[in-house]
């Protein structure tokens, strides 16, 4: 049994570090690089590619809105679908080339913030994003929330797909994340966490907080990196997951 | 005899545009495309590589600084040369990924502005930048001004070079450009500049402003896109050049 | 009878020109100036203010969302009020200063694009866009559509209020404008425009599409500078008002 | 005896925090708030007046170059100074209506990091930043270091100085501070640099590395935000001083 665990990096930018991505890459199998646009610089995207190569550790591009100011979590409307899919090709490629230049290989995508939220609201914009993908690099897998939009127009236009599940976010009866504002929508309880992963896993269902149950196999478990307590809650996950007889490496693909 | 003729392009920004890419797209062969750091965003080099893929012209990537308002002219002294090396490979692989994006294939580099001025006076950014072109595709070609610093890098790196002259520009006897503050060292006879183009190839040599002979071969020859009478001039060059027995077209490899 | 002539200025940025402002300036009263954000930098700014200067035209900050690509007409969600507010009055007081090194005196405020759509739709935005005015001058006058959310809430605030009619669009019965995607609303002909803002300002009433009249006092009209026949429909305007009675000068306050 | 202790502040951007305001607002008594160009945003501007005007700490602009990338310490050449004025004024006004909105006074302005020593080096350079403090407010003191050209190019221009000696680095015999490349040329221990700025007030006079005394009136002692050890540092020094008869408080005019 084998599972991936991904991580949000580089979010740092020129003079500002954020989160402890040398730690983190010695628990999780993939690193989603933020690509310059709501976080993250050449230099960064570098480091953290060439840290990730010699821990072994798969990178992806992690495309979002150019907003460092919002760090990519603003709801930007405007751009046509088209725009969006030329701005996000530019940040795979960005990272791709950044990637090789650190002698790894850049093997998925995972959309960022609230151009991830948007595109699983609007499937013209989730078609563009898929579009954009595909017309980069064919092999490229694309990262997505399972039973949303996103889903559903990769693999209309022909892209791999990795599921995730969120280990730190509980999920309303549609499938999406409980909103952040909500009581009790973040875990912040290493072993609760580590735990609803494993039964998640071992399920092959993720269980809404109402209690329905919305069968699912999942690829990948994303756990955040952008808080302190964020080191210790991706190792919980991953000792208990190991423990349990999985095998953490990156997802078919990547 | 085949010859080369490229021109910077899409060096609008969001709502500004700049210079007439369509008219500039009809006469020259290769189109160098600003990369979103000193000019451009994904939506115009997209739209410079789909009509550059249209009219048969190859495409370049155009890195400059990060310096949108000073046109990646004004010198930014403060990046180390491994920097310097990332950020450049940042725009080669966004450039590459929205060419592939239009159905078009980036197939050459050309640095822009103030930074290609500063590699050829420093030999560590000039490798700097000949390793990111290496790095992020072997098979790409920079585009040097003969006898510099950034072509003995790009051969001490294994990187294709095309040799560029400057069509509307006078030459000091190192083989460097005349300072644009002399007065005459922009042509603004376009019948003058076609000439001394002409001149230029059939003598395989650059004669500078003291009449030194400077011989070379010439791969490619840059004319301006960026100035009202650009189209004009490039269209009196082009003419000069067939009528005297020239094919426009892509260098080797471009 | 006195009455304003507003228009958009200062919408260039770095390299990139926009409009005839040295045109537009010869016709309207006052310059509502960009600060940077959407449109306009420093220098920009200081020309547009000497000449507003040199020609007795009022000048205004523009202020608008950070959002240079986008030229401020994009919807950006997710900063409170409170960050709104901080960021207007940023550009407030930049405007000012770089007016006050020109040597004219700032007098009023306008609001940009999406934010003033936004602000006109979400009563704790007016409210804090109002304080900004307020809190960084309490002289300012805000430049308001009239029986609008963000001119009710310059009132409540006590801010000083110009109510504002603009040439080249059509109204809904709300007081809103129409949107530009439905035809017809936006007026095109010089003539046209003018004989309508010049029966606007004698019937002293707003006439929305269904034929619905709206009383109101107008202190300034808008007229647009961003396209290329700006400048004449602005002098048809000017032309008609004068030929009519009407003497072009700053709103109170401006 | 009095004396003013002075350090950078507001130095985040975004989503980036740096450095312990809060408690480097219980230190000092005056705080330069970054302008957003070289680090800092209207709410971290706004929050930092707010904490200094509760704690009775005078604040004052700190513009730089727009560069969040290079934190303001690249050297950036291409603008005029006429240019550089503009840009300057811009960021004293931000930082001015914003102090405003926090009920707070700017009182002067003390330029950050490269463009600082540019002006330094530069007179025609120095001339335009105080021509851009005064032209903003003849009110502002411009914190200088003496015997260099800003100080000089501020007098002649009429703008009224406050002289400043930095806490943790060296001195060569011209007056500059050291490159950082030197060994020894930033102090580390918070005691001996507490020592040297008490022996330089008493002795009015700053000795340099090779041991030449440069006799001056120092008005202000700046200690740094940025590093991690900044806040014990800037406390060893206000101890020494207070255990040694000096009274910190804002300089004149502050």
């Amino acid at each position: 049994m084998k599972i991936d665990l991904n991580c949000d990096m580089g979010e740092g930018f020129g003079p500002w570090p954020m989160g402890d991505d040398e730690a983190m890459l010695d628990i999780v199998s993939s690193a989603n690089v933020a690509c310059g646009f709501h976080a993250g610089d050449p230099s960064i995207m570098f480091r953290t590619a060439e840290m990730a190569k010699r821990k072994g550790v798969a990178v992806g591009a992690h495309p979002g809105f150019n907003d460092l100011h919002g760090f990519g979590r603003r709801v930007i409307r405007g751009d046509s679908p088209a725009e969006i899919e030329r701005m996000v090709a530019y940040q795979i490629g960005a990272m791709q080339a950044v990637a090789a230049l650190a002698g790894h290989k850049m093997t998925y995508v995972k959309i960022h913030g609230s151009l991830n939220n948007m595109a699983n609201e609007d499937e013209d914009l989730a078609l563009a994003i898929a579009r954009a993908v595909k017309g980069v690099d064919a092999s490229l897998v694309n990262v997505c929330m399972p039973g949303l939009l996103m889903e559903a127009a990769s693999e209309k236009i022909g892209v791999k797909v990795a599921r995730e599940f969120f280990a730190d976010r509980t999920y309303d009866d549609n499938g999406t994340l409980t909103s952040r504002k909500k009581p009790g929508s973040v875990l912040h309880d290493a072993e609760q966490a580590a735990e609803r992963v494993l039964r998640t896993l071992q399920g092959r269902a993720v269980v809404t907080t109402s209690g329905k149950r919305i069968p699912i196999e999942i690829d990948t478990i994303c756990v955040h990196g952008d808080e302190p307590s964020a080191v210790a809650m991706a190792r919980t996950v991953r000792t208990k997951l190991e423990a349990n007889g999985f095998t953490i490496a990156p997802f078919a693909g990547a």
